[in-house]
């Protein structure tokens, strides 16, 4: 048995799970916000009791000595020693870690060195093992990367067809992100399932504010829809996803606008919230569909745009046998599904829209006939990273 | 009957078919290159018989004349008042022209508006219409667009998820191109399997040194592959496709480059030329890979994305009827039909390696029992402009 604690640390931000194992039971959950700014928020949930606090945390240490406090006072753990091990999400791992790691010296500077190609995630991260190495020195901690499980891509869908220099001088290829999502849902299919995951042939829809569709061939992701970056692949929240690459002088020599700025639109002000016009949110934009063309437009486009990958990555994989919605809007929205799902009869899709109508609870939504499963799984990140902390400390 | 001259004009060249019709006969074909700098090369051939000739060509005017001196000396014609119509090849028609158009001045100067879409393209396609209305000013002239074929996509194909305004201000969207030749193949595929157009799903692969995919549904196109401007979609000779579009200003940053000259790396230094890194030529690359392990990949990605495209148009279409493969590699390459097409029979696709040795002619290339059929067409882009000039002027 241990106590586990995921963080999930961003610039000003410090989400937890004290988990214990291995039941994988959450203890404790919470999140800290506007780290180094005034009138920062401290919340924490114990046994589905809320408590919020708002005071000046100066920085990520004072948010986890602060954290560590309130687990100990809410008398969930007595002491902070038993806490017997850290689990931190990073965003990119790079083509160095295509598994969760355990932290030492060299492997925080191998983070460190990957930071160009997420300049705004991995130092954020970084910052709070930093904060843990300085408050709790001897606890052992592992990395689990969101890019790991995509490291099984072969060469033909990670390359781009760029000059080859840019992949080997400037690691320029195709990462792909949500990983342990993906990975913890097409696991979750498999047992549902009753099926070993080494012979199924799996399509994994996380669909919450960023969104990515994975080709998942013997429980190895093959293929994955985000790119270099989490910019690309289908319509998003606020994100552009793919786009004609020559609109971005085109779009700069129109508004005046640099490189920078452009992909600053692409990632913040486009998606849905450009087509729609008023929301990122697609419980927003469900609700004003009926009345609002723009809204419609918005729902058609991002269903249209994943529709087009399902039938893409059963190509790529000669077929499908399952798949798989997660996140905020794939677990909820049975309008997206029905939308994404209907036509593919083709393809062995039989849903079944008496089934659809669930909410945030695992379920198989296709008629009892249809060679093709189709899934709703909530996806749970948390349980992932403290599954790898127990796995490469030992501390089971 | 009707002599109708179909004229594709570039910034230095003009390629022309003199067509006799209604029998689709043509009766000369040829090439007009290096116009504007020194010794210009004129090639005409005539019931099988090449002329070529060299000399100095200074604007596309000259040509037009030198071309009508050459198709009344060869005795094709007896005077350049038999011909009766002419019609031009133009790229970007913008959201002006979903149909080809009779020329008068008031379409000049749409297409003028428009060349800002296109403006290596449009303002040469301008010059051959200019030369021919200085020479022959009362002839009637017919524009036939490479986008109008594609202008029946529905808004949630043809729309970025971009900000509303750059659809509204600067006509950013989807246009497609290869309209002329998917058109052409689509209708022969309806007649070479007797079934009427508006009960077939066909998806078109036009591969040659560009190459686009097209989904035509009931004879209309609904979703292509190529974007605003040609460099979008599939893996192409020397052009990227897709890439995360968040790697320009990334590799503007390694390299220094302007975002003018990173796309230009991706129009022209990319695709199969930088993964094979020897050639853009499929053939070359073709023979290497055995040896080359780059031609062997560049092979491999280059059929991995038109296998991935057969899939996401099946689902976007419910089903597929035929795939069609054209143009220079669709028509000619054996290895690369083989590789697109294996693995798709759980999409009803069944082809016959026995059937797929076939070069520039057309055939079935699937098992009779296929309930998809897959055809080889020989694109035919100067009929299409015969037969519209015809239509629109009246000239049968």
């Amino acid at each position: 048995m241990s106590n586990i604690l995921a963080i999930n640390a961003g610039s000003s931000s410090l989400k937890f799970q004290l988990i214990h194992m291995p039941e994988e039971r959450v203890q404790a959950k919470g999140l800290v916000e506007r780290i180094g700014l005034p009138e920062s928020v401290f919340t924490i949930e114990v046994n589905e009791e809320k408590n919020k606090n708002v005071s000046d945390i100066p920085d990520h240490e004072a948010a986890v000595k602060l954290l560590l406090d309130k687990l100990t006072a809410s008398g969930v753990i007595q002491t902070m020693e038993e806490i017997d091990a850290v689990g931190h999400r990073i965003v990119h791992g790079g083509e160095r870690f295509s598994d969760s790691v355990l932290i030492t010296d060299e492997v925080v500077q191998q983070i460190e060195d990957i930071s160009d190609l997420a300049p705004l995630h991995n130092p954020a991260n970084l910052t709070g093992i930093h904060a843990f190495r300085e408050i709790l020195p001897d606890i052992p901690m592992v990395g689990v990367f969101d890019t790991a499980f995509h490291q099984t891509m072969p060469e033909k869908s990670y390359l781009y067809s760029l000059p080859y220099e840019y992949y080997e001088k400037y690691g320029i290829r195709k990462y792909g992100f949500h990983g342990t999502s993906h990975k913890y849902v097409s696991q979750r299919a498999s047992e549902m399932m009753g099926v070993p995951i080494d012979q199924l042939r799996l399509i994994s829809c996380h669909l919450g504010n960023g969104a990515s569709i994975a080709a998942i061939d013997k429980g190895r992701s093959i293929d994955t829809s985000m790119g270099f970056t989490p910019l690309a692949g289908v319509t998003m929240g606020t994100r552009s996803g793919n786009i004609d690459p020559a609109l971005i002088p085109f779009i700069m020599e129109k508004t005046g606008k640099t490189a920078d700025e452009v992909i600053n639109v692409l990632n913040k002000k486009s998606g849905m919230l450009a087509l729609s016009g008023f929301s990122s949110d697609l419980r927003d934009i469900e609700q004003k569909a009926d009345e609002d063309e723009r809204a419609e437009l918005a729902l058609e486009v991002f269903a249209a745009r994943i529709h087009k990958y399902l039938g893409s990555y059963a190509a790529r994989m000669s077929g499908v046998d399952a798949i798989i919605f997660t996140a905020g809007v794939g677990e909820n929205s049975d309008v997206v599904r029905e939308k994404v799902l209907t036509g593919l009869e083709f393809m062995g899709v039989y849903w079944d829209p008496s089934r659809n109508n669930i909410r945030g609870k695992e379920a198989f939504i296709n008629y009892p006939h249809s060679p093709v499963k189709v899934m709703v799984i909530p996806t749970n990140e948390e349980v992932v990273i403290a599954r790898d902390t127990v796995r490469l400390t030992g501390k089971a």
